[in-house]
């Protein structure tokens, strides 16, 4: 069965979002994607830039617009799901080329088509945080008397909540990651670099029909491992240390991530330890996990629990973030969350703990239901000794 | 032999820039880097930011400092060459976390470390095209009555000219691509998907020690082939059709990418004549490079060459892009191009021509020798069919 994300659903995200627009008292919204987070320029556009970076503009009424790299036009036909598709020198790649005759168009004449001559008055961006200076720049110049605003918000309400073609392809995902840990247990060796057993992994993800890792893979032994954030290195697999695996592939756009911490041979009991008890507390957010619940309430359970198991002194973070278009993505859920879980929130349970000299993650992907919580991955939540 | 980029050659990069800040007459320069365009910011502390961004701020005088998101901390410290690391909000990931309980820097902190508490007057962006509102908002928050300027032309004068150490990182980095075509042209078949093809790739590049792609990879096959930017999809390899590989990869920063259209079986005459055509002009580039030229000069031979041969009615555009820590980087080679062409200076010469229904593009690395041409790749110089 293919897993696809239909081209009406686009159209249909477009509408939806519209009178969010409105309601937000915003003539448009302009959505920035660049090669490594083009996630709110995918689910407009399926469009996903590579070298150039992209945009999306969608006005309160009427067709949505797709703004690519002067180079990219012809790659841009083939792929976006919307026809009207304009070429803009604000969506250069960094290299920043002069383009001796290439024609591009104006932010003027973008927002005339969009709005049909309206004046723009109110603008909202969506990708804040990525919205580099020459778009924002060009947009202050062609809009003097315009706000430009944040807009995020505008986005979030929609993008949280996973349809049945997006779960569908979460699922694919899961299963290709699970598939790669699978392949890397039966041939990582000790003497391999951390760098190696990735590539065993990404061999996997394009064979099983993956389109692109879901996020920088994650392979790290011993000390390494104490690290919430890394990339692999030319570091040495050595056997009885803790080996850390995040696995994640992507399925048109949606990302994936199987985290588990084993080793070759065995670990010293001080580091089986905690590696299983993060394997506890790990199933213990799958179990606080349930449709109804107020979000930062499960992060508050998880604490007091890992509180009174003695361990907290080990623990970095709380329990989960969202996972979608992006491995990390928004709606955070944190100590101060207010916001209740519902129905096709997916979440990534992310379970690290580490001490001066190792650390460990468990991480498995988890779909909110009514009255609890479906495993988007479950093979690999126990503990393995090679 | 470990190739390698010294520590101490960081060092050196800092105290080469910081005469060219002043000249400049700017108090620090803040480099910008996201984990798909990091260059600028490992140019300076071979930090390599994932799912966070960072910079590098660079006094005229004193100490650089890396500054990085709220959870990038321990990673920083592992792998940053530069000992000042600060981390701050602004450099969090698009997801948008609040981060209860977790202390940032702010940048007046960090500039009054840097500067020793002389007011900032004017600072210089380099990676203007990618830095982000976040940060520029907040530089002009805090600092209301400075300056704030493009200076990415301060870091190019560096960046451009490769030492032997970056040479040596570029060679086996283009080794490695050459590694990996020759697998795909023992494993591929048809039935295979593009992905799946990009796939092979990948596990060469990480086993040969590359630390990851040097570029999203190119394998595409027919229709496709005619776009001169795209990605790989589930797109099926057939025979007797243009086969376009682009294969790059990256060690320690360093980029390759290697390009060959080929073919299963044999070509019709037309695409052959083509893809002839285009071998035959590619190695006319690189008789044409030279230490002393005009880089202009290359590109408006070529282009009149290519006319004369009866055929510039298929061509996209000119010759030749630099390479380094991105796989397209300034300078760039146009026909309105003035500057010389100089010793260590390095291109990738991308030969790209395409008809209605297929294109072709030739790769292939050069450094500029005082009187010609160093060939960083040759060994798929050459119409393959299989």
């Amino acid at each position: 069965m293919a897993v696809v994300i239909p081209r009406q659903e686009y159209f249909d995200r477009i509408a939806k979002i519209q009178p969010l627009i409105r309601a937000a008292g915003l003539d448009a919204v302009l959505a920035h994607g660049h090669e490594a987070d083009c996630a709110n320029v995918r689910y407009f556009s399926d469009y996903w830039p590579t070298f150039e970076s992209a945009g999306v503009l969608v006005p309160a009424e009427g067709e949505a617009i797709l703004l690519v790299g002067p180079e990219s036009e012809e790659y841009a036909k083939g792929r976006s799901v919307l026809p009207n598709i304009y070429k803009m020198v604000e969506y250069r790649e960094g290299a920043d080329p002069e383009y001796p005759g290439i024609a591009v168009a104006t932010f003027k004449e973008v927002f005339d088509k969009a709005l049909k001559g309206k004046p723009l008055q109110k603008l909202g961006l969506i990708g804040h945080t990525i919205t580099p200076l020459p778009v924002y720049e060009s947009l202050k110049a062609t809009f003097p008397n315009a706000k430009i605003v944040k807009a995020d918000d505008v986005i979030r309400q929609l993008r949280s909540f996973k349809s049945e073609n997006e779960l569908a392809c979460m699922r694919k995902a899961y299963a290709i990651s699970e598939q790669a840990i699978e392949c890397i247990f039966a041939e990582i060796k000790p003497g391999m670099t951390e760098l190696q057993v990735a590539g065993i992994a990404q061999r996997e993800i394009y064979k099983n029909g993956g389109e692109y890792e879901g996020h920088a893979l994650y392979v790290f032994c011993g000390k390494k491992t104490c690290n919430a954030i890394s990339r692999p290195t030319h570091n040495v697999i050595v056997p009885n240390e803790v080996i850390q695996l995040g696995i994640g592939a992507r399925v048109n756009g949606y990302c994936s991530s199987v985290g588990i911490p084993f080793s070759i041979g065995p670990l010293p009991e001080r580091k089986r330890r905690l590696v299983e008890f993060g394997l506890k507390a790990h199933l213990k957010t799958f179990e606080l996990l349930k449709g109804g619940k107020v979000s930062g309430e499960v992060v508050r359970e998880y604490m007091e629990w890992v509180k009174e198991q003695g361990f907290d002194k080990y623990m970095l973070y709380g329990p989960c973030h969202s996972i979608g278009l992006m491995e990390v993505e928004y709606p955070w859920m944190e100590s101060t969350s207010t916001y209740p879980l519902k129905k096709n929130l997916t979440y990534q349970v992310d379970t690290f703990f580490y001490d001066t000299d190792f650390g460990l993650r468990w991480e498995n992907g988890a779909r909110i239901t009514d009255d609890g919580v479906e495993m988007l991955s479950s093979k690999y939540m126990k503990y393995t000794e090679l």
